[in-house]
């Protein structure tokens, strides 16, 4: 019987394998003979699967991205508590850290190859998305009323999610809290 | 006559290389002969003046932290008017969005080198006293008072900076200085 190969675990498998790389070393460090040696995989089994770097990184920020929204989505509540699904989306342990660490690094890789950054401006645009409708549900206003809150919340989220994967040690989750709570205080809430 | 030597010069000149070709290129692809090459000099000449790669990382640091310091610095009038000062140094021209790139960069590459972490702290720790300071001005109370609200503003001043110089197109100046009129109006004034 030949063997049965799931190809979207295969892909995954390697996708994650990038994203621990990237993570750690690096996008311009990571070869994809590595990342097929993480995998337990041959590089030839990484060409097979990713046509060329750009794509595996791409792979890559798609792995890190979902996994945040997963867990963000995860933790909200009926109503929902938009501080701890948020906190729940931010590093707080090491997939967390690597996620945010992705990222990071493609944010700046994307400055270099105009497909990467189409998917940078997608990604950016469907948080910025569910941000507004999160500011519109807590202050009962419109998603056009929303759109400059949003935008605050979400540098607020991002600069956390940076610093916090940067330098846990000074963005212990009560940090986190305590800034994400002055900011939803600030945002306020239409009576 | 022996040729007189200016090496606070030569040392800045060197600087300067490697942070435009850090923002170019990453942090893991630039190499100190590079580094020599895009400064008109010898490798080294490089490693006269800096140790290791990590000691010429830190150099391109503080030289880009220095000059967007200098830009927001130079547009503080009296009395000041804090949202045109930070946009005179969120990214706007080739060299403050490098600098914005080499802070970025530099961020991510901390995570691997305790030395340069002390650095990135020391350096956010800066940028958040001045922040506090902007806002207790700003609001009319207590430095203590004003910390989250400096918090919340550092954040958004980042995550500007680093959408501006990933993506300008998205980010041209007035998009900048309403999130900025915006986040001033949220933090109010103290009566």
């Amino acid at each position: 019987m030949p063997k049965i190969v799931d190809h979207d675990e295969r892909r995954a498998t390697i996708s994650s394998a990038a994203a621990d790389l990237i993570a750690e070393v690096g996008i311009e460090a990571t070869t994809m003979k590595q990342i097929g040696a993480r995998a337990g995989r041959t590089t030839g089994a990484v060409t097979h699967y990713f046509a060329d770097k750009d794509d595996v990184v791409l792979a890559a920020l798609l792995l890190a991205d979902g996994s945040i929204q997963r867990r963000f989505t995860a933790a909200l509540t009926t109503p929902p508590n938009l501080v701890e699904a948020l906190l729940a989306a931010l590093p707080n342990d090491a997939e967390s850290r690597r996620d945010w660490r992705v990222w990071r690094v493609f944010s700046d890789y994307a400055t270099r190859s105009e497909s990467l950054l189409m998917q940078y401006r997608a990604s950016s645009a469907s948080w910025l998305d569910t941000a507004t409708e999160m500011v519109a549900y807590h202050a009962g206003c419109s998603a056009d009323e929303a759109r400059l809150d949003a935008e605050m919340l979400v540098a607020v989220v991002d600069a956390i999610g940076d610093e916090a994967s940067v330098d846990p040690d000074s963005w212990p989750p009560e940090r986190q809290r305590e800034l994400l709570e002055h900011c939803f205080a600030k945002i306020g809430r239409v009576a």
